[in-house]
């Protein structure tokens, strides 16, 4: 048995991110970048005005000037003119600033009496006035490749004058569900049968990490079966399985795929819930074979599938985040495989999260795992833990798992 | 001008849920559910085994003792006859107990030997047997109404045998970018003009809250055109502006919807960036008109109409999730307008998170806000903090805004 650190390393060594494709920016919100995008235009262009009010010389306002107004210059319309010594431009938020003019007197400040206006506070050089690529400047580089693009990324990319973006094509997931006791939801369930949970938590979860998921028809526990649902992954980027691990004495997708040329990695970990994960690849593809237990099947496609998703993406290879919560009770010592307890989370007095485990951590309760906020990560061998200690956690709320 | 949380209240309450609609289970992760989903069924079904090994009755399974092996019941192939006494069933995680059994012996500590085995392991009653309904039984809530669903209630909702989940329509927003100096990316730019990357910024934003963004025409700083272009939203949820809030001495959007129904509501909140923000309602459609600057256009959205498409969605009433960090430098005092203010995060040595501003806060630099992975809230009158401090904080990085 290797560690879920080797596994996860192991699993991500394997992959390549996807090649890219280009796609209107309107449809780039969470896709990642597969090339840096650098700006097509200096922003501002030239000096704006930053307030609504009139361009003037600073020399020329003293409090108490009385300046000509020579013309009117909403953003958009900019004045083509120079500005002479006593004479002051009207303009707005985002207007040009004309050459002559090197400071703003803010609306608020001054009286404009017919074509001329008076300044009600005394000017100062550079007052109101952002310079010509203060956002950002011809050739800047706005979004680096290898980003999963935000609503903010795509108005900078917008403003950089970028219709399309170039992104990394979504990683497609096949998802091969196994097993002769489960039925899809809805359809007739066989005696002693369950209803299929694993391809469609599976499936949400490749949408959530940003995949597309090709969910494929369930095998039955028999080798040619799961053989031949297993050719549906021909045109993905990797291979999900669930169930088949341990089916009794066989090991039925090593068999079943090995006869396909399946050469496998590792095939457990020293982790619970979940132990019996394959990882190998089956020709081109690269396959994880995830437990048929719902929660097992969850929590291991949390640690591995959503990182691996990532890699596939063009993001970098890395861990879940995980983040730092206090115990709201206390933790027993921890055996010799890692352990990733079902918690809830709730909000300090000082504004800590506190995570709370439940009492059962039964891998079939799959209730549970959806009413949890979190997992809390146990190493192998972790000592006892008091309440109030600091323990690490993944946090499933925030990330739509 | 109000203040934001009155702001937020005040908007809010204007809306209601979109009406359900019914889609497949395979299509439903991000979606709220607009219905509690309860278990069509009792899982597990019957108590099963939670090992593979032998089904018998403890009081048969002294260590040392001799079971004859009556039958074989992979899961899904259930047994259905009644174990009698000196009988021992082969059964596997998942497999039906069958009656007259009350314990399971893993199969590490037997040795069978042809149709026999033998306990090397003193059975225990009840051990290794998950009962009836440990997980749900029939009829219990599985998913409560207005909920967004995770990757885990999409498995949940299946394990409980539905195909199908009633959720709320996701809520359509329109936006209308105006303005005459603005273009679309990649189109020609009028003199003095800028590309409009707002209403772009804003689709995403919109998608990232489970929305669908209509992107109406841009609309010249003009009252018939401004008009015309807001009809495309008639089968809208909400209807979005961005500019023409303050343009010159005019209010456009006001001046411009006013002849066709506008009421308005409040149009000014003490905060920054962002102070003219429009609240009122085109006969039916609630408005929003942020500002056209693009970082207080998007910061007025995060602060608003992402709460709004949660609403609209189904889900309470709230500001957007608020965090602690740790100040990484000081912080001046604040005004009496609320601030928001561009900042990095970091890890602290300790784990917290360390929370930076930018040092200019500029409500035109857009990449600053892009390289923001967070907003540090300041109230109104916030006194001077210095570094190390801890102050509430909105993530930008988590949530793709």
């Amino acid at each position: 048995m290797i560690s879920v650190d080797e596994a996860r390393e192991r699993i991500l060594a394997g992959l390549a991110p996807t090649a890219s494709e280009i796609i209107p920016l309107a449809a780039a919100w969470g896709r990642v970048s597969a090339a840096s995008v650098t700006a097509r235009l200096t922003q501002p262009p030239q000096d704006v005005s930053a307030m609504d009010g009139y361009a003037l010389k600073a020399s020329d306002g003293p409090r108490g000037a009385v300046l000509d107004v020579v013309g009117n210059a909403p953003a958009g319309h900019p004045w083509h003119g120079s500005l002479a010594t006593g004479q002051a431009l009207r303009l707005f938020t985002g207007s040009f600033v004309p050459t002559g003019a090197d400071s703003i007197l803010l609306q608020e400040d001054a009286t404009r009496t017919g074509a001329r206006v008076t300044v009600n506070e005394t000017a100062v050089p550079g007052r109101h006035i952002r310079r010509a690529g203060q956002d950002f400047a011809y050739g800047d580089v706005l979004v680096p490749a290898g980003k999963r693009l935000t609503a903010r990324d795509i108005g900078l990319i917008a403003a950089g004058n970028h219709p399309w973006v170039s992104v990394h094509r979504a990683p497609r997931v096949a998802i091969l569900a196994t097993g002769d006791e489960i039925a899809l939801p809805g359809e007739p369930i066989p005696p002693g049968g369950i209803v299929s949970s694993n391809s469609h938590a599976l499936a949400a979860l490749v949408r959530a990490g940003g995949g597309e998921a090709v969910v494929l028809p369930i095998a039955a526990d028999d080798r040619a079966a799961i053989a031949a649902a297993a050719d549906g992954a021909k045109t993905c980027d990797i291979l999900v399985t669930t169930g088949g691990a341990s089916v009794g004495e066989h090991d039925l997708i090593q068999e079943a795929l090995g006869a396909r040329g399946l050469v496998v990695d590792f095939w457990k970990i020293a982790m619970r819930p979940g132990k019996p994960l394959i990882h190998g690849r089956l020709g081109e593809i690269p396959l994880l074979g995830l437990p048929g237990n719902p929660v097992s099947s969850l929590i291991t496609a949390i640690l591995f599938l959503v990182p691996a998703l990532a890699v596939l993406s063009g993001l970098p290879a890395a861990p879940p985040p995980v983040s730092q919560a206090k115990l709201g009770a206390d933790l027993a010592a921890n055996d010799h495989r890692a352990d990733h307890l079902r918690a809830r989370l709730t909000l300090g007095a000082d504004g800590t999260p506190v995570v709370t485990a439940f009492g059962k951590q039964d891998s079939a309760m799959l209730r549970m795992l959806a009413e949890s906020d979190a997992l809390i990560l146990r190493p192998p061998h972790a000592p006892a833990a008091a309440m109030g200690t600091l323990v690490p956690i993944v946090r499933l709320d925030t990330l739509g798992l």
